[in-house]
């Protein structure tokens, strides 16, 4: 098939990506796949706490920081990002955001999905992304859903697609979450753009070295020690015709 | 007590009562339970694609379609069948539900209820169904709740029941949904009309030898290697006054 | 500093607080700290069987007595107490729950929040509560998130507050809810508090017995043998300055 | 069949089986069944402080003292016992002891298995104990292995036995030991021949007490509210012709 | 590097590889890989049941019988064979065998080790071996300890092997021994091959259709629903360069 | 009591406690604790690669360096050092090493045991530490067996002790290990002790960098965020007077 292979991350907040799978993004994107990144808020509210003490700050102006910046990490790193403006802190999602979603699922024929962990106790926005990117997932396969312009039952509806891998990329405290890494991606060779996007978050400074040591361990454990990886947990089976080694 | 036994089986859409708890179904209906199945959906946007490769298909047609199969199977195994009419892909419950649910139960006084396991990360719409199941439980034994005709706090309220025992049955792939079969029901006396059941469903034609097959695969491991055989989950301790062998 | 500490018990209906904190709450009443307890119902409906069996009763009456029992209780064990009015079996939260849960874990910027285990089959309405208790913690983290007293950002927000420790109280069926107490607090000195407190709930009598048995149990493996403990489990790793013994 | 139906008892030490399953045993030989107990140790290094505070003591006296309690708990209770005189703190087992309890459980063509938790960190002996129950089970169904005195295949070896079922009776604490009661058996009628049997271990004097609080516990979350019950967890699938309520 | 790839697999009793591994062997020595298969024991004495029903069968006789299969089905799917001579029910493992283990992991530089799980509560053999295949895979890696023919610390120890990727194979109930496949192996091109080399086992004529019917349920819900899939778990992350779809 | 408290390390090889609790034994020493570490061999075989590459290196002599090495960095860190001579990869633990913890254990009547975590796929030697710290642990409080200088039973044996917490120091990839960590030690004040310790062991050179990553990483999750901490699981409950917040 000649389609070109398509990610999709869908997180709570506008930081999120970058920390967690901008390694992940840069590579794909380099390797031909089509990127795009849902932010399902800008997490204004719960994690911008820098922005707040500008003076003056109000909340309006942090969202449209938090979305420039967030625009800017995702053109360094070359992938379409899409703001579904939901609010922070606490996260609520709704049948049009469901829409929006199996669109661009459908639209990207997606083969990967990116979100958070399922359980993350110290932030329940994450849990709700995770759950929003399960029933994305699960809406784009269903036949009867429309939503999406590639139209596959064509007298009626969207075309579905398959089910995509669906990813947890890692949470903040990998234990709290029931992380359990799975796949180790190599990000070398785009660290880079990982560590340029991470720059243009500037709003939440605490998080640049945390997740660059992060890189740094997770490369440590890798086979072949590559200078930076991100880890990765699959939720599905993944079919194969050789066992990886 | 000469009250009739009672089974209450509570699936997301209209084919899941068939596929994994048909021999239940059957086998207690011959044993003289009573048995009712709640469909919180039709399924027809998520799990019908066979109708929508028909020309003219609509929305409301699938439903209806639906809903005679399910009406058909039903009938073969003996049991009643109530239908809440959601909305699948995503699957989303209500008070009115849960009000139904809680009627149902105490009318029949149920003695144990079947569901979809919690976790289902593949079909969302399964764990919002077994929650609801759940929540229709906690609630019937609420006796400061109305509901049901079966009145108990006759000044007030409906005749609440005891806490039945809770199964999940044998969800499509049991190691991705946790489940740990504890019971294994053995189904080769009323294996016909399971199979007559799944008949009744011609629109999702993959699932009839996967089931065929799984029943045969849980018979084996079944001690004195029934034919066929169906796997279960208690939630909930059973209180007993001999070990079970 | 010399703020007082405080705790604040999150739980979904009335009575929960009492079995399964009350030694808590008095002992940390009695050390100095500020202790508030949330109510999110009034278990009404599906935790005062007792009440309805008297004739003439009324949800109403059923809720205002459950109400007075309440606070009789808390000023036993020396808590504030704060009822949200949520309703029971099943109960549902919203934003301005959420908001008046913010103001107040700011008012007192709790250090310890006490609610149930995030999975409880047998009684959603505590899962329900446990998750709001979490919800409520990282609202009140979010610094662009307005609510409480205690204004931080001045010019726009209230004061957040840092990461409280959260515990689970013990749940009836510890098992069920995969309770695994890490923590064992010694009651024995308040205990005459606590069992006054229960004798205030008399619309469930069974419980009182129940939860000194359950004390006792606690206390007989707790170090030094205790003649009563009540058990916890931490949701977040605890930062020490020398290993506890 | 008109076999007897049996059950196997197999303990680390020779208090372990009256404080865990004295009600199961007592009421199954009430019923009718064979009743055996393995004690692997005497227990006498680890749990019998009790007698070391007597001057004088030596290691053998300790170990017939413990033997004299346990043989007469077991006569209280209607159970034969065999002594595999091991030592404990720490346990060891061994090629031989393993054939012993393959001719017993042979012998006896058992149906039940009571035995330790496989989790129990703060008790390695039990481990080791529930360890060598599963090995003594595989071996007992093993038609090459020889063993028993019910010969199977006559020309070579013992007949083996089908697949008993497995519990795991309760432990110290449940939850350090992952147990997960799905089974709790009414011991009411049987509770004075196992308060009997306590009796009979004055060399374990804290745990009178504590077992029989426990038992009060299992029994007022027990379906029915028995007075006494044993809490246990299956190992493995039960089948049955009906699904128990 | 021009290296043979090579998968080593490492089970309890003869019969096991061909179970549950027969198709990754196939379909990898097609692939070009060098695959040796361990069988720690005949399993003649718990797995040969068949076997002595037949008049005069000796224990030594069954052994050699079963070797003969085992060699007979490596010889169909193109495995080099080791036995290593154990007793099964119960396996015990030692030194020696572990010296011979790490000899041939070294010898092929062995990219994957096929094993058991390493909980099997039905089959402690199978617990026994997996732990087996661990302690060989880390002791091959161990520089200072000698063993195998190409030699790497040249004036005193063999040379060492990476850290190869381990999988469990599919255990005879998934469920019971917490076997959560994360890689489905499309073997239909070699299912005729396994199926040839199952044949080779008329000792234990019940596994046949099992595994067959195992087989065809694993590729029902792998990704392009081959014919016959194998499910695998890893036990360790693998690292990649690309995410897997 | 004015006991100095004790601490405990016991480890697999000589390298272990440095990278993983170097920081709690520094500390601990400095708060007045007594701290003795327990290497149960010398990982000479399988973590001292770098030796080997020497030209000329013997076993014997790797041995001694390793030692020697261990003996530094226990003298930097001010703590006892206990070689028990086992052999690595594999490591097996005898009776005599028993008692000889045994005596340790109760000579300086522990109150916390530091050990790896029970799971370690990818080194069972780790586990086989862990087994063992819980045998020795059990072992000192039986008052029936002998060891350590400490008389209790002076008419026949040593002082027992009570029952210490036991904590899993954090292993190489926690989540490989089910490590949850639930206390983060700020080891700020003794980074330089650690660091220094950590300096002493030349022949594992790839694990400074990571192991001081890693005590970042665990310092930007704890309260306060201090540079440096150590992570901790505990494995049994603790008996407390006041909630740690």
């Amino acid at each position: 098939m000649d389609k070109k292979k398509s990610l999709v991350v869908i997180a709570a907040h506008t930081g999120d990506y970058v920390w967690r799978c901008a390694g992940a993004i840069a590579l794909h994107a380099e390797l031909g796949w089509r990127v795009s990144v849902i932010c399902l808020s800008y997490g204004e509210r719960g994690e911008a706490a820098k922005l707040f003490a500008e003076p003056g700050m109000t909340q309006p102006r942090a969202r449209e920081m938090r979305k420039i910046e967030a625009e800017k990490a995702a053109k360094v790193l070359g992938a379409d990002i899409h703001f579904f403006d939901g609010d922070d802190y606490c996260l609520h999602t709704d049948e049009a955001m469901l829409d929006r979603a199996v669109a661009i699922l459908r639209d990207l024929q997606a083969d990967v999905i990116l979100t958070h962990t399922r359980d993350d106790p110290g932030n329940i926005d994450h849990e709700v992304a995770a759950r929003f990117a399960l029933e994305a997932r699960m809406s784009s396969q269903a036949v009867g859903r429309s939503g999406g312009t590639a139209i596959g039952a064509p007298h009626l509806h969207g075309m579905t697609i398959g089910a995509p891998q669906v990813y947890s990329f890692e949470p903040h405290q990998s234990e709290l979450c029931s992380f359990k890494p799975d796949t180790l991606l190599d990000i070398t060779s785009v660290w880079e753009k990982k560590w340029a996007a991470i720059q243009c978050i500037p709003s939440q400074p605490l998080m640049w070295d945390y997740y660059r040591n992060m890189a740094i361990q997770r490369g440590a454990v890798a086979r072949g020690r590559p200078k930076y990886a991100e880890a990765f947990q699959r939720l599905f089976p993944s079919t194969v015709n050789e066992l990886p080694t």
